[in-house]
């Protein structure tokens, strides 16, 4: 490789002894939350059934478009009915085919520490994924570019509360995009050791992707095809299209065995109907139809629900998240998702230009949305802004922080002899204080969760300090992170071979294109 | 009166033809939000049944301190032992005295209109309440004054979304403390038709504000009695101890059938125990105690739970709101107050100084945790910053907004044949897309919440605008409502009899202080 080690520190003229370096905050290990409560069922159980058959209704009566012929061509002739790209599924048909989906998955990571329960109760935070434009810690904002990428992979490694790279981070592109697969995830597997995605942009870029982590993992192909080891999001064209490269990606990625998560991305009022409950039916029926997919190319292959239905500003047709609209859907699409048995995917996102309250409180609604609906693998948890336009480092930071203080509020209170602090309570007694008693002392250093951005000075002090905002303090903690970072260990023959693997495929011009 | 009219239109100097008047935004009626859905039970019911017994357990083995003896002399001799100021109560006692605790209460104000359910599935969401301090909209922070105050009264008649006034909005130190709750109550009676507060802090204020709500509403004192129309915040002193005013506070108005709220103010690591359960317990025993009372007072009369545990942060003390822990203790009060049957009291707060993310996300983690948590009566709800500190109206605007959003979060999904849209979907058919249909058409304009705030401008048209912030939209909203406030209609002759009360309480030295 022609160019500098990404893996090793970001900041090279930097001393590296540790004096003088600021220290990163504490952070608690890497660990996957759980849902400790019941879910917020906003439908209730007549109305989940009601849009389950509503759907059925709209795979049997309306069918959905698959535009890949060798998809076409795996359908059986029971059940399905075929007209042109028109595809047909008779209820019953759609019923038994997706009961062999399983309910929980292992997503398998080259560290095994790593590697991911998805389904159950368990929760899975991933990083942003798929923005064009990367904002600059002095908010300029440009297309995104490999060094953005890296960077954005950097602190996806450095946080324990990000589990998962949940794509391009922001797409890179300066990387041609015969090449951009290869490269991106040769940068995944090296600087970081979380689970992976892939893009279904084309069979051979799954192929491709598949091999490099199976080097990664140090497998046989038989082994990774009994051990998921990379996701692909399959997103339909809504309304009621499956284009070729997504049917691709399902044919390839199921029958090797790997998490496929069907989301469709039905906006009401534009790509959905313009009520909830019709958005939903829609958002369903594609899911359904993905769903069955999966299930014809291998029966048990691993497959995930993705709700990600929202609505659009009617003025402008501007798409809108973390509204009380996207709350009630996300938390719908889990209740759909357990109705099937399958693991449900959900979103942390907003529309914001900037880190303002307003990137804050429409992240927080969509976190609400998707943590009281049970969701079990989070996509975008990391770095969204601007409805997906741009990546930041600094909403990076926050969204870390946010996603921390969920996990927090998901650890049910204790409640014993102990935390209950009679004997603490009777000496502290009437008008006094519980700083010094030694219930206390010996629980204080870590009783509450320690946010990374809050600012908790009083107000003189703070005005003293210069009055920072959150954007500010979240920004410096992006520097003071990715100054910090340091690559996960990699076998140096394993390693060796990932770059032949990326040397030679690029050598071999990639996956061809027409530009 | 001596001075300009309150209740006239703020900017006198400005042309109110109407003409050249920025329109305000639009805002749905006044209408309580109802708890649609389960609230979240983040204890077992075996930990609720726990903390339960441990609290009795405290004020049996521990006591609670009643600081006013006539409350002490109050107390019957059967289950309460009495050792100076220390009062022990029998646990059989105390559950036989609460059973008499009304579950739902109509709060009622001079403006019929605006009477509150509080019980139940209703929700109702007041101002910010006593902060000593305002920023004004250029930033600057000082004393709280009047015209601050009325400002923020201003806006709370403005906004749907805010059902009643929740205390002084700020506090206004230019009045002095003698005759404050005189001039504060006439204004919040002339300058709002909706439910009152009024702060326990001496006998005499309790009687006077009553007075002066009798005449708001043109009743009797019987009437009045049998009609809560004013409510009283009673604050433990944590631990365990019940002060003097709060103690009269609770006599004077469970004897005349006003509502009390019973809020014990918790921190857990400095004025409870650090461990949440332990917190809670305090939490617990202190509010089973002044229900108690309120019982012993007028069996029947209207008391409502509050929760109000948060906690510190450890290293410098300082409190700590919207946390995770709040959240938790939110739901956990909630879950408490259903256990005793009484409405449920909770509130929007954050730490932030500045109308930042932090402000966004700790006060929508506050939300998350009182609305989950199944509250009935949120105070705080807009307007409140740095722990309560400071007064904004600048949050005042953005809170309105927040809890619009919940309130529209509340409102069920409605699922059938219309909304599921099967005709609409088959006429979009693959492909398509349903701006222009019918099925949009007909719903487009009241399809989805608009937010007061959000702005979700492309980047670009967003960066020409001048790359503005939730907070400075927030600023300029605030002063486009205050421009338009106009003050809610009320009988000259009650209005007469109120400012009457008033001149002759104020020429009378109010209530005699001792500085």
């Amino acid at each position: 490789m022609n160019e500098p080690d990404p893996t090793a520190p970001r900041r090279r003229g930097r001393d590296r002894s540790g004096a003088g370096r600021p220290k990163l905050p504490e952070q608690k290990p890497f660990r996957q939350p759980q849902m400790s409560y019941e879910p917020t069922r906003v439908l209730s159980d007549d109305h989940v059934e009601a849009i389950h058959l509503a759907s059925l209704r709209v795979l049997s009566d309306h069918g959905i478009d698959f535009l890949e012929a060798d998809a076409r061509a795996m359908l059986p002739k029971d059940g399905v009915r075929i007209d042109g790209a028109r595809v047909r599924f008779d209820p019953a048909f759609v019923m038994e085919t997706i009961r062999t989906c399983p309910s929980q998955i292992t997503l398998h990571s080259r560290n095994p520490g790593h590697s991911l329960q998805v389904g159950g109760r368990a929760m899975a935070f991933g990083s942003v994924a798929s923005p064009p434009n990367f904002v600059e810690l002095d908010g300029t904002r440009h297309a995104g570019t490999r060094d953005n990428f890296r960077d954005l992979l950097r602190l996806t490694q450095m946080f324990n509360i990000v589990h998962f790279v949940a794509g391009y981070p922001v797409e890179p592109v300066d990387l041609h995009s015969s090449i951009r697969h290869l490269e991106t995830t040769l940068d995944m597997l090296t600087m970081t050791d979380k689970p992976i995605h892939c893009y279904s942009l084309g069979r051979q870029r799954n192929i491709d992707v598949l091999e490099m982590v199976r080097i990664a993992r140090g497998r046989t192909q038989e082994q990774i095809d009994d051990e998921p080891s990379v996701f692909t999001i399959i997103n339909s064209s809504s309304p009621l299209r499956l284009d070729i490269p997504m049917l691709q990606g399902i044919m390839e990625y199921s029958k090797h065995g790997q998490l496929v998560i069907i989301t469709p991305f039905t906006l009401a009022g534009a790509m959905a109907p313009v009520t909830l409950a019709g958005a939903l039916s829609l958002q369903n029926a594609e899911a359904l139809a993905g769903m069955v997919f999966t299930q014809v190319v291998r029966p048990g292959a691993p497959v995930a629900y993705g709700g990600f239905t929202s609505n659009v500003d009617m003025q402008s047709g501007a798409p809108a998240f973390g509204t009380p609209e996207y709350m009630r859907t996300a938390m719908a699409g889990g209740q759909l998702a357990r109705r099937y048995g399958v693991p449900y995917r959900s979103s942390n996102v907003c529309a914001a230009n900037a880190l303002d309250a307003q990137a804050a409180y429409e992240s927080v609604f969509s976190l609400w949305g998707a943590v009281q609906g049970g969701v079990n693998f989070l996509m975008h948890g990391a770095g969204w802004m601007e409805g997906g336009l741009h990546a930041s480092l600094a909403k990076f930071v926050l969204d870390c922080d946010l996603m921390a203080m969920v996990a927090e509020y998901l650890e049910p209170i204790v409640v014993d002899a102990e935390t209950l602090a009679h004997e603490a309570i009777g000496e502290v007694g009437p008008g006094g204080h519980f700083f010094g008693v030694q219930h206390t002392q010996d629980r204080f250093r870590t009783a509450f969760y320690k946010p990374l951005i809050s600012d908790w000075r009083n107000f003189e002090s703070w005005a003293e300090a210069g009055s920072p905002t959150a954007d500010r303090r979240a920004r410096e903690l992006a520097e003071a992170f990715l100054a910090e970072y340091q690559a996960p260990e990699m076998d140096s023959a394993v390693r060796a071979e990932l770059e032949d693997f990326t040397r030679r495929r690029v050598a071999e011009g990639g996956v061809k294109t027409d530009f």
